[in-house]
């Protein structure tokens, strides 16, 4: 079976690496001029006259990224099956339709309303209570075209700033910390679900995540598991779905979703076991899915902008190194690497020792190590 | 870095498959015509006319089998390094050089002549005492160009039957099972040893591999530790290194050894820390080695012939599918399952149920379903 893949860099990688072995070939589909897949045939299109050829040559096509125009996956359903559904794109896109989904299938979320002209964000600022986080409804992402409001008075500059037409404007969310959970649904229906993560970020780009969660209360697992469930099913979604969330006193509230595999599962690949992105495959090709039980207790450290001492961390007995091939530059996520262990108390010490060798990683803070 | 794998087989696509985390690509350069690695540039080139294309393209040499003009590899270790080194391949072709070098280093073998004429081949016989097999000295593998004698009277047959100028002839051993170590070395000398593996053949294929070895004296880990040192440092070799050996009432004795990544080491994926591709790409490539300590107990189940219930096996919770994405070929390995568990009587019964669904499969015998 030949699985086109929109998208080439490395979520779309490490797709092809686990599918290899399921007897799975790949041809990626890009329409920037910067795959980093590196494993399959790679179509470069950017006017879109290589789209029929793409979709003649594949038996069955997913995506990488979300920000795909929605219109080409509904193209190519028409022809080839695409999983997950271009529906869930739409919904991603949006952020009013997710919210508003996420309402519909009991899910909660922060408060919010939307804005169409600087005073209707004033007036919901005002109505939700500062601080407020203002988002472009569409076209936003990786904390771009977002400002937040300590007061209202500051809508007219962030109406400015966002320079968008429709903003969804979201009342701040007071978490104890952020959490994911990745889902996997097979076509006949057949549901999985990963532990969850607990992600920590920094200047907006995730830098660890630990799974399974520390510390997490098993009716918070099970909350998360019926949220992303009722979302799998509504969608009649085929693949890895990941529903980002943060945890409060008051229990789980949903940031948002991504059609895809996701950073926060990259340590499903030592850490579980069935990776990620097996099983996304496994879905995408109508096979059953695999395992999703944990192998001890993991925690993923992005490589953003340098690759600092890879060898010292290649000397690391605990140390698993995946890199993206792609070049350094500032912000940019290089590769991963996966820190195993038997108990939270060694991947601590484990993940310190690790993170010394990547420059600017920031230090290791998660429940494990706050203290009280 | 870019890997030039002579031969284009399974073991350099599970080459690959661990190579691109590290940031490797592969070029693979092919003698016949049926490559199934299936990742990376293929260079098919039956009259050696690309040779020089292929070295000028890659960083650094190795090779997934041992059966290729040792001339070859010393005219790509004269351009670009060339890991293992062309003497372990010259060793490996010939049987009473290997024997020999086994001797000289003190690593037990089968008592063993030379028979160059049908009389000396009937006086070897008489020598060691029947039963005895008469192997090619060069140029025979996968159990051709052998026969076995009962008695010292069936030595013209044999001679004939065989067809070649130069014999081993070996006295039989009487051993309890089959076992082999897996171990590596890095270019500046560092050593790892993967825990044995007890294998199981039939009809001269490798059908099941068990590791850790169960009920494995631990003494006899370490004989087979010294022995394969002593041969990795004796060739000043780097790369992953395989010992065949028997074990015995009076202890180990080698049957053979392989310059490469093994059929036997393929638990190594998932049943250790870091796979034995993974610590061969490391070593050829100049990095540390990787951890070589089992996670849990494995059992590899070859696929031969026929790919048999795949999806049945696809539902097994604790079964990784490997497949090769070759065509159905009777005596062909299609791919591998490994089989994972926290105990061998756990092993035992999922290694039974997972076989069950692989026509042909023998039925699963070991130490460990051993009565008594």
């Amino acid at each position: 079976m030949r699985i086109g893949v929109l998208g080439a860099g490395q979520l779309g990688r490490m797709l092809a690496l686990a599918g290899y072995p399921l007897a799975k070939t790949f041809v990626f589909y890009d329409m920037s001029g910067s795959p980093s897949a590196g494993l399959g045939e790679v179509i470069i299109d950017r006017d879109g006259q290589y789209l029929d050829d793409f979709i003649s040559r594949v038996d069955r096509v997913t995506y990488e990224f979300e920000h795909l125009p929605v219109d080409v996956a509904e193209r190519i359903a028409k022809e080839k099956p695409v999983h997950p559904c271009p529906r869930a794109l739409q919904v991603c896109q949006n952020r009013e339709m997710e919210k508003t989904l996420f309402g519909e299938l009991g899910i909660p979320t922060p408060e919010w309303k939307i804005a169409d002209s600087a005073e209707s964000l004033q007036a919901a600022a005002e109505a939700l209570g500062c601080p407020v986080v203002a988002k472009s409804n569409t076209e936003g992402y990786d904390g771009k075209g977002q400002a937040v409001l300590r007061s209202p008075e500051e809508a007219a500059a962030a109406w400015q700033s966002i320079g968008h037409s429709r903003l969804i404007v979201e009342k701040f969310v007071d978490f104890r910390r952020e959490v994911s959970i990745i889902a996997v649904r097979a076509e006949d229906g057949e549901l999985a679900f990963y532990p969850m993560a607990e992600n920590a970020h920094h200047e907006g780009i995730l830098r660890y995540s630990i799974a399974p969660a520390p510390k997490l209360e098993k009716h918070v697992q099970e909350d998360a598991e019926r949220y992303i469930k009722a979302l799998l099913n509504e969608l009649d979604y085929v693949g890895v779905l990941t529903l980002e969330l943060f945890e409060t006193a008051e229990g789980l509230v949903a940031n948002e979703m991504a059609p895809r595999v996701h950073n926060s599962g990259h340590w499903t690949i030592e850490g579980a076991m069935t990776s990620q992105f097996e099983n996304h495959i496994r879905a995408v090709s109508g096979h059953p899915l695999g395992n999703t039980a944990p192998r001890g207790v993991s925690c993923m450290i992005n490589i953003i902008a340098e690759h600092g001492d890879i060898e010292r961390i290649l000397e690391l007995p605990y140390a698993h190194v995946h890199l993206y091939n792609k070049g350094e530059r500032p912000g940019r996520k290089l590769g991963h690497v996966t820190v195993l262990a038997d108990s939270y108390e060694e991947l601590v010490w484990r993940v310190k020792n690790c993170a010394q060798f990547l420059p600017g990683c920031p230090e290791f803070d998660s429940t494990l190590t706050a203290r009280g």
